[in-house]
């Protein structure tokens, strides 16, 4: 790569901030991306030499690194069909071309009906990124494009092509040849290798990217350069989540900053940690002494014994910095900060987040927060929130969040309002110190989490935390609802690859290729954990519907075809044949399964019992949504049955949703839910959330 | 329009079922529709002439009414420059042309960037109807299309180019020219008006149409004939809903299969009637006689008055006809048809179906179903409902549903699980007399009725439904769900325009005609109904959102920016100075508002108060959510503040989400939703919900 590097160099040398076209292609054709063929001319003799060479028609361009939008500028001249045309234009150029500091480039005519765009561009989280898309005018009327972080794996690379919603030009429609797949992946992976090889190259355009014969060729193309930026030197190293076990499980914990007085955060922090049955050995500090529920309060932390596990700082944001070192002093190798007040609020609170950090690296101690409302560990019957939760139910659901509410006030409403339990929950706070892909890492490792949850605002460690997540999703099912998506909008630019890649696209990308399946709505956040606690993820998108009502089934079928990646398939004959068997004769079963005439017939427990069991025991059938009618006129039925249902096909998932009477659906829920049986309020909501579980398995079986 | 009558009969005579280009463009031209410069050439002779006329470059193209997909067929020579090459062309094409028994069509060679496609097709329910949208390879890669029911208004038609998601290309992107948007209207509307002139144009084809300098050309036309079809003589005239008074206040009812068994629906609908206080006479028939609940049962119709306004008629499907012919004989105007069975079923049930039809039809009486569960008319006490339903609440929400859940089950779940009442309630059952748009005039002009909510899965008269709505969508919101959009889809045909016309596509163009407003899930039904019952509509569609967690701010600004059309602006500086100064100073204050910080330093009713009263006196603000957040530790404050804030600004809406313990929302629905407040679950819904809500807006200010 000894020319591109030359090339790099000498533009920058010359001050130069874009390369010439002629030079972009140099470098493209060098990492095997076809180039239209074309030619630097200097006089009209080697224009016309050229021209004979690649043969008319041909296309005549200003060549220079600042002639960009050569169309509307008038530095092109598109279709020479002769010598006396060539001679015309190049008189009209040469002139453009002087002043530009530049020459001519003489290039065949290229026609192709379809025309796409691919650039890279780097981002200032995620590094060099990759897009493709629709081009021409169409790069800008639609913005159809998908990103992914370099380096792009052959998978990555067909995925991103398959994703724009323009994808089936790709195929071989109105009798165009199918687009070769294999030159295109090459093209993607390889922009992302220059932008990996050479830091120096912060923008590529191609533009368009003509697709002749079924072959993509770069018809135009523009290299924006930069000084080299000292690469985010971020290390990817894998640790396994060592050094989070002081967190998730302590042995021996302190108080800093425990307090008498009753709401405050240092007392309900103690009260937590009582009501959570924390086994370990528990150590208070105030300097006023005295006892908080009947154990000593130590006025200094140097009164405690040596080597605690971890710290609880429940102090002021101001002398955070010193506590930590004075923990570290006594042997202390975690803490929580709980203090807000730090860069989040002024540029005091910014100082004081330095200070806290130097802290933090001078002591070696791990550090949760600042501004953190605390972490769960129910396996370890700990907790650090001080909002007041009691006892936290334990379950196999772990949180990720920067936010506070997940040990807080969702905390509490999940308690109260749902009926599962978590096992890890960490609120990340202004993460100094631990972030979300070391988490990450641990709960991949943990036996207690089977599935995890994310809401996360901004990515501390990005290019970890797809390399993590790529790891974890082939197990685990990560979900994650981004906050924030449309603050951070793309940059005007001259490229269209930066233009286009604006924070939530490249996210898009990153996650895709990460395993992690983006949520869209924070109510998911609980709604599918709910829905993961106590059942299988679902094989596939293929779900059988029982509900008492044509309506009912008909809007479902629609929302699952129309708005979801749900299928709701045909039924095996023999299945059909058994529903049929149980129902009325005029009507013809089918999926989904009317199930009305048959409970007005057999009554509604037989009906559903035995249309539930059936769609069960059916091939075709990944997951089952069942709309229970529950009035006491109609009569509602025990329940029991579908807890049986469960127990005998503990491979597919049952939902449960409802109509009629609202005391019986709470009933209902409050009867199925702890027993395991996820219940749903609105008809919609399954389906929401399998729609997101299925993304979930695919996810595995991609990886 | 003597040509085009010609034109068309013509080739009906020669038994074409399309006509040639040249011809298609003949009538397109008489409509005022841009044409490429063409001429038919006979010989070579002729084609030079037309050449020089036109002026090189030309396409020379096969010209004949069976020369379809002329590219992939080898038809068409583009890009002729000069004599010689007409020469070869021509010997090429003439022998296929004669062999298609055509000739050949020589043409101005078209250049521009953007390709359109635009057309007309005869759908079975809404007759013609006019497509516009991304032509070229994109009309089958993007189906970036909308479509219309004709006759187009200039506002229809303008309305339909900004729909399409590449509407972008008729701006000036990239240096071009913005497209004449007078011309395209004209287009849309003479394509519709061919339609309605000519029955036996069944599909209109232009595409491309190229957009040359700003103004679009039709460069290939096809028109595809049809034997003149029986006009679909639906009657749109508009009566008022008179006719309806009988069933919606009748002064007394007769139900035809009283019975005197718990359960049964000849039981239940006296139930029903007695617990809603119904005012009017009440007669009871079954040939057993006897009384059901004190009240003397006759035994036969024979034994009533004349005169009765209104029959139900609980008896088997078998006896329905005979029935309706004694009820008539007995002067009454009305029946409601209860029972199932007819062409829902099979065949024994579609030919009583027809005689069910042909009763009604000799009778003169107007019928609700059969196969209808009732129907509801709270301001009269009445309903003919046979689901047990007890005292149905008042109110002003109105209902046409093509299901009986409204007056059923589902009317339980909002009886029990939501806090609003209706006014109206109509399952239309199988709809052989009454229908859905008749059902909306009375609605239209009933003082009861606020708005109006309808589930439908079939349009009995179509373009009668578009007019009523029409008008009714200038003062009252109409929200409708349909169902089964997805069973119905496009057929396979030559012309893209009958592909693409599927059915929901259609209804889709059709109801924004109508300014009526789709809603695509079913709780969507009741909650939208609960945001109308009490609050006014909201004038546009900027938000306030108060929350007290940031990442729910960010959360729901995101779904509102990405996902939703409702805006979350800037405040006024006055309110933004106020929320300061209730605040802390570490936050700078804005919209989203985040409230938590004021409610700890003044207490959460305060905070809540005040900052609600700020947003809500705002003149950027239409509407205001707010979530509450109820712990008992951060305190659960009494309420009454957001009645108060309610009465003081009736004009702006206000909705209440929540976070926190269970209990407490629950009590908090309990006590705000009676007295007129509405509340939802999740904190998404009420942002769903606006978004139905400002487009009912925005369809009562365009229209």
């Amino acid at each position: 790569m000894y020319s591109v590097q030359n090339i790099i160099e000498q533009a920058l040398a010359a001050g130069q901030k874009t390369l010439s076209e002629y030079h972009s292609k140099l470098i493209l054709a060098e990492y095997g991306v076809p180039v239209a063929k074309e030619f630097l001319v200097k006089d009209y003799a080697e224009a016309q030499a050229a021209a004979k060479q690649i043969g008319y028609p041909v296309v005549l361009k200003v060549c220079a690194s600042e002639a960009a939008h050569k169309t509307e500028q008038g530095l092109i001249t598109l279709g020479i069909t002769n010598a006396a045309q060539l001679k015309r234009a190049f008189t009209r150029l040469i002139t453009k071309a002087q002043a530009l500091g530049g020459g001519l480039l003489i290039q065949e005519m290229v026609h192709g009906a379809r025309e796409l765009v691919t650039g890279m561009t780097r981002d200032s989280q995620f590094g060099p990124c990759v897009m493709f898309g629709l081009g021409g005018i169409f790069t800008e009327a639609l913005e159809d494009v998908s990103f992914r972080v370099a380096p792009l794996s052959e998978k990555d690379a067909l995925q991103m092509c398959t994703e724009i919603r323009g994808h089936k030009i790709l195929s071989g429609i109105r009798g165009l040849k199918p687009v070769n797949m294999e030159i295109i992946s090459h093209c993607l992976q390889q922009l992302g290798q220059i932008g990996l090889d050479h830091p120096a190259v912060r923008e590529i355009d191609i533009n368009p990217l003509i697709v002749r014969d079924g072959c993509p060729l770069a018809v135009d193309a523009l290299i924006v350069l930069d000084k080299p930026q000292p690469q985010l030197k971020e290390s990817t190293a894998v640790t396994g989540g060592a050094g989070l076990e002081k967190f998730f499980q302590p042995n021996s914990v302190a108080v800093l900053g425990a307090s008498q007085t009753p709401h405050k955060a240092g007392n309900d922090v103690i009260k937590n940690i009582l009501a959570n049955d924390f086994g370990g050995d528990l150590y208070f500090v105030n300097p006023k002494g005295g006892e908080i529920f009947g154990r000593e309060v130590h006025p200094s932390i140097h009164d405690l014994p040596d080597g605690i596990d971890l710290a609880i700082i429940i102090l002021p944001a101001a002398v955070t910095p010193q506590a930590i070192r004075e923990c570290a002093s006594k042997g202390i190798k975690a803490v929580v900060l709980a203090a807000g007040g730090f860069a989040e609020v002024d540029e005091t609170g910014k100082k004081l987040q330095e200070e806290t950090l130097k802290a933090i690296r001078d002591s070696g101690v791990r550090a949760i927060g600042p501004n953190t409302s605390g972490h769960i560990s129910t396996p370890h019957n700990f907790t650090s929130s001080f909002f007041p939760l009691g006892k936290i139910p334990r379950g196999n659901i772990s949180y990720i969040a920067q936010t506070g509410n997940f040990a807080t006030h969702t905390m509490r409403y999940i308690m109260s309002g749902e009926h599962y339990g978590v096992s890890r929950v960490l609120g990340l706070g202004n993460k100094l110190d631990v972030e979300e892909s070391e988490v990450l890492e641990y709960y991949a490792q943990d036996p207690e989490t089977k599935a995890i949850l994310i809401y996360l605002e901004s990515f501390k460690r990005p290019r970890r935390f797809i390399k993590v997540a790529r790891q974890v999703t082939r197990s685990k099912p990560v979900i994650l609802l981004k906050g924030g998506a449309t603050t951070e909008g793309a940059h005007a630019a001259a490229a269209h690859t930066a233009a286009l890649a604006s924070n939530d696209r490249i996210i898009d990308g990153a996650l895709r290729q990460a395993g992690v399946v983006r949520a869209y709505k924070y109510s998911h956040l609980f709604l599918a954990a709910k829905a993961l606690a106590s059942m299988p993820l679902p094989k596939g998108n293929r779900v059988s519907l029982i509900a008492p009502s044509g309506a009912m089934l008909v809007c479902l079928a629609d929302l699952c075809n129309q708005r979801l990646n749900i299928n709701i398939p045909s039924l095996e004959e023999q299945t059909r044949q058994h529903l049929q068997d149980i129902s009325a004769p005029y009507i013809r079963m089918r999926n989904p399964v009317d199930i009305w005439p048959s409970a007005v017939v057999y009554g509604v427990e037989y009906a559903y019992r035995e249309g539930m069991e059936a769609v069960l025991n059916d091939n075709n059938i990944d997951a089952v949504v069942s709309i229970l009618m529950l009035t006491d006129e109609t009569g509602v039925p025990p329940l029991n049955f579908i807890l049986e249902l469960k127990e005998r096909h503990p491979h597919k998932p049952i939902y449960i949703t409802f109509t009629g009477e609202k005391k019986h659906m709470d009933a209902a829920k409050a009867y199925l839910e702890p027993k395991g049986v996820p219940t749903f309020n609105f008809i919609e909501e399954p389906f929401e959330v399998l729609d997101i579980l299925v993304q979930c398995r695919y996810c595995m079986e991609e990886s």
